[in-house]
């Protein structure tokens, strides 16, 4: 069992720093093609054996110290009583957004053995045949919000903070459903045997700093504050994390996930010596030629030794455009050049 | 004539701070919307008449401080050569995107007294009629860039990255091209009669800080060095600057635009004294109930007391979906609170 990337997670001595990949199984594989021509995009989240099989294909090829749960934000949205779909153009679409009290009210906090079988099923599958960790995942409860306040994507998020800004207590007890929903989602995914496990708060960069520490770090830090009663790492990554390092600072999460409009160094100098950090390769930069993305990686793996460990991975998730010829040389990239 | 706007670009002392909007000539309020019934938006920007109409209508009724000529970034890039629509759905689209040599050598550098006499006109028009001062504006390279070579607004710009990171040397050469159109762009319309120019780097802020310096920085500081001879203010405004003030300080800008995602307060801080600043509201604040818009109006007045100067805005620009009377309010409530 390769348990370099729980000891990175935990700041203890590795022999070379781990690496694994946001959205590493996903439409870059053309080992994942094959399996999404078969079956709908919600299909295969919810085939145990068949989203089992996804996860484990980037573990394979690319040679990653870690596997994430092939698996998708909204998959607990939807648990929570709301209509999902995907829809080719518009991406995920949730049907009659949140904005009411009673619409708040008809939500659940889903039990995940009960609504989200699929999840716990394929985690025992993978831990059966994986040798490295499995990472559990969930989105962040402000994260989900936009989506539920939304409908789905969002470009200003107007419906968000019209609602955060007009009426701050129906927000609140949204965020406090939700933020209930993560942390027992969560606790399911490490009973059933993730390893560790990963916040995305894809959306909260969109915020005023200010903002964010009014409507959005009191539920971060309940939730990773409960999460780490069940005693493994636990990982934010905030997408454009750059002004808010200084409340993320304020959680007690074990790796901070950090993107890649920053420079690696100035974010470590922000966060201080607490934590680990995640990142922070530009996922355009598997477009360079070989040899600058080398020296990318060089200089990211050279700033992440100022960290209490560092776990190598892209600012955001890889794009689909991404050849995976160039996903295998970055991870044999990171380990060949960060070997102690 | 009103120039207060003028002298806080300058650091000088003013009797209170002064505001204007981005994008404060625009579809939120119901007098631009009249004129739009009638005539395209493309057609709006090119008969001078009514650019100055429309750029006039939120002079009078918000009591702005300054006027911002009305126009769009891409008038100039269609002078460079290329064909421009706006679509309903998708935005601004422009046919047959630059990625090769031989689109990057059609691009002509345009005059603008022949390709565009629309916008010197409408700035005689409006000198004429305005007793703020008037503000000129331009793309910044960059982000002039990422439009040409993705043929329109793009999420991960990744056409934009690959040419930067595959082929540099072309790259460089349109963003040359590029820069000399917006530094005689510019000039055109100081000469004309814009007593200040504000450079939008919409886009900038998706690159990495390393990539910032190496391909966007020099392009920006060649521009502004030429700007800055011409004698009146030059404004620098980078959409999601918080990483990269950093470099943005190395350019001799009179005033840095701050968009709402950072404390203005560090912002300021990571400036140093050079800069005047302006900024930096959220667009969404505009949908906060008076007494909590007005809060966060005291907030941002106070920490631009810390910078060299100080000018009020909001951090990028206004939404269509805002209430044009909250507008009003904003800007009356600047003038009330910042009155020395």
């Amino acid at each position: 069992m390769n348990d370099i990337f729980l000891k990175a997670c935990r700041g203890e001595e590795v022999p070379y720093t781990p690496v694994w990949i946001m959205r590493q199984a996903g439409r870059y594989l053309p080992e994942y093609q094959a399996v999404r021509a078969e079956v709908d995009f919600l299909t295969l989240c919810k085939t145990p054996e068949l989203a089992a099989k996804v996860t484990l294909q980037p573990v394979e090829k690319l040679k990653v110290d870690a596997a994430i749960l092939f698996s998708d934000i909204l998959i607990a949205v939807e648990a929570m009583g709301m209509h999902l779909e995907f829809s080719d153009r518009k991406g995920p679409v949730l049907s009659d957004p949140v904005r009411t009290k009673s619409g708040i009210d008809r939500l659940v906090i889903p039990d995940t053995e009960d609504s989200m079988p699929f999840v716990i099923e394929a985690i025992k599958i993978l831990r059966s045949q994986l040798n490295v960790p499995l990472i559990g995942f969930s989105g962040a409860p402000f994260t989900l919000a936009t989506y539920m306040i939304e409908g789905g994507s969002s470009k200003n998020f107007l419906n968000t903070k019209r609602m955060m800004f007009q009426n701050p207590g129906l927000f609140s007890l949204l965020m406090d459903k939700i933020t209930m929903t993560v942390i027992s989602y969560l606790s399911s995914q490490i009973r059933a045997g993730a390893q560790a496990v990963q916040l995305f708060d894809t959306w909260a960069g969109a915020l005023a700093p200010e903002d964010y520490k009014e409507f959005v770090l009191p539920s971060v830090k309940r939730a990773i504050a409960e999460l780490k009663k069940e005693g493994v790492p636990v990982i934010y990554f905030v997408n454009e994390c750059a002004a808010l390092l200084k409340e993320i600072k304020k959680t007690t999460a074990d790796v901070i996930g950090i993107d890649w409009r920053i420079d690696l160094k100035d974010a470590i100098k922000g966060l201080g010596k607490k934590f680990a950090v995640q990142g922070n390769l530009d996922p355009c930069a598997l477009f360079l030629p070989h040899e600058k993305m080398e020296d990318k990686v060089k200089d990211i793996l050279w700033k992440g030794e100022f960290a209490k460990g560092h776990i190598f991975n892209l600012g955001h998730g890889i794009l689909p455009e991404s050849p995976a010829e160039n996903a295998v040389a970055l991870v044999e990239a990171v380990h060949r050049f960060s070997e102690r």
